[in-house]
């Protein structure tokens, strides 16, 4: 039996719609320093990245992890380009739906 | 031997200067959303109001701690007017501290 090749929009769960995430799931995530510091990384490089590309001071299945609860938390959208898992900050999406709050947060380690 | 009596001024610690507050602080102080509450009433009322004017969905003791940690993080001023424990956001300061945090979270319970 052959198990048939994902693709890796498979790979990746669906994104959260913005109107569906509160505002306390939104600060939750971004109370964690590390969680802060991939959304600074990404809203400073202006494009997407790969997970390997930001430099955290925490293990693989951590960074993985911290990954996970930005995308949930609708900051980040996560899709695969070959085997790389690519990271972009949903940076107008967010906003919309929080005015005022990436900016207030990002760049302030 | 008499116990002076202290004057509501010396009832309260020393108010931290915003200089020495970090993001990670105020952060973890508005991620509780009883706090936010607290916050966003203050910010509507647009003056100080004592402890016992906010209504909360905690123990006295509960909001005595949170009120606390909010005066601790440099977000509220507290002093006395007679017994009462009074409560004002420090708005200016903070603001120019942590310029648009506090518009971006207040009234989005």
């Amino acid at each position: 039996m052959v198990t048939p090749r994902r693709s890796g929009q498979e790979r990746i769960p669906p994104h959260p719609d913005l109107r569906t995430i509160g505002l306390q799931q939104v600060l939750e995530a971004l109370v964690d320093p590390v969680r802060r510091q991939i959304v600074s990384v990404l809203h400073a490089a202006e494009q997407d990245l790969n997970c390997g590309a930001i430099e955290l001071p925490v293990s693989k299945s951590t960074a993985t992890h911290h990954f996970h609860v930005l995308r949930e938390a609708g900051l980040i959208r996560q899709h695969y380009v070959g085997t790389s898992r690519m990271n972009g900050l949903r940076r107008e999406e967010f906003d919309e739906a929080f005015p005022g709050l990436l900016q207030a947060v990002v760049g302030r380690q």
